[in-house]
């Protein structure tokens, strides 16, 4: 039995999204996955994605927060600001954005004997698709503190609801998981057997993101305790 | 005098790019800076952007590395890969592809009393420009070193350089940097004073880019030493 997000009109797998024409890349396709648990895996360790859109003809791309319900991704941002109007918001022109939306964790630093082989260890995410204004309350009250929530598990419920003016300059957009694909690149180096023996060292040099010690703010009563949320990040 | 590399048809000072409509945020504008110095500092600091492009009329962003020297950013990429191709690379159909060139570094979360005035800190860089094809072999070169290098400094010298066959399979791209604009948040939580008195901790929590302790790959000589410019990672 399909599971209810499951896309309809594709022959994939309820786990796996349907590759298309352009989520199929031209190389290193063994690189490509579509299944659905690794592509959650890799948006939901992230919350900043890079949003692709098309702007007086010409592409756009911009650094955004995002949060996931099931199949679904939401973005926000004030109703005045360029992408949120263009997709139709209160006050926008048209019904629906059409959008890349980029998700991309590094690694680790691959090192090569050749510089040819030099690489990335990386895992991203690609999704393809419209963004359209969510205008249900409901909707857009889970939205917004999925997008809380999706950078401090646990804070939505940990911090005062956006009041009635608050949602009115807020505009929320949805963009489904459809048209998706992850790639990912893992390992060490990929040395042609001729370079094998040259001197320079070759190998992979991990990277991470790493949270500091949280810096209260100057007007916080001293005795607030840090909250657990944080202390597990 | 201007620096041989200032754009020369622009009234910007030579320390600054020129704003233009699409540099110019349509909201909080005063976290926009059009500082060389400033927007040099944060493409170095890094080595993945996102490019977007169009692609069938539909937007595309894909993570990537880049390299800087001077005023001109370098991509490089497999001859067979769409936008190297699209960009008019030896086989492409076009002399140039509109691109969209956006970096971004996250420094922390920025957890507010309300749930609407949570933020992000971070300083990224948006780039318009078109790419177009590096055919000069010197260029080329050039390029190639840079885009190691960027990753890890030093390393360009400390490895095989590309041979001819190797060349011949790589395309470069340039971006020159004319049309840029840097946009940075610093600081703590921003919240309404009457949510003061809310008991939600807010404050910062530092993102910080971290390395691993290099793992040298299974071929490797085991008496190879690990080089400094990868000790002072």
């Amino acid at each position: 039995m399909p599971a209810p997000d499951a896309t309809a009109a594709t022959n994939a797998p309820d786990n796996a999204y349907a590759p298309t024409d352009r989520t199929v890349p031209t190389r290193s396709r063994e690189r490509a996955s579509y299944d659905r648990e690794m592509v959650h895996a890799i948006l939901d360790e992230g919350y900043v994605c890079h949003l692709g859109f098309i702007r007086d003809g010409a592409p756009v791309v911009l650094p955004t927060l995002y949060g996931r319900v099931g199949e679904r991704l939401y973005l926000h941002g004030s109703t005045g600001a360029r992408p949120l109007r263009m997709a139709g918001a209160p006050g926008g022109e048209e019904p629906g954005l059409p959008v890349c939306l980029t998700v991309t964790h590094v690694d680790g630093l691959v090192l090569a004997r050749s510089a040819f082989h030099h690489s990335i260890n990386y895992r991203s995410v690609v999704v393809h698709g419209i963004a359209r204004p969510v205008t249900d309350p409901a909707e857009r009250t889970a939205a917004l503190d999925a997008l809380v929530d999706h950078v401090v598990p646990g804070r939505a419920a940990d911090s005062r609801p956006a009041n009635a003016k608050e949602l009115a300059a807020t505009a929320v957009l949805s963009l489904d998981l459809e048209e998706v694909s992850a790639k990912i690149r893992t390992g060490g180096p990929g040395d042609d057997a001729e370079d094998l023996g040259l001197p320079h060292w070759s190998g992979v040099v991990p990277v991470a993101r790493v949270y500091g010690a949280p810096e209260p703010a100057e007007d916080l009563a001293p005795d607030t305790p840090v909250p657990g949320y944080l202390t597990r990040l």
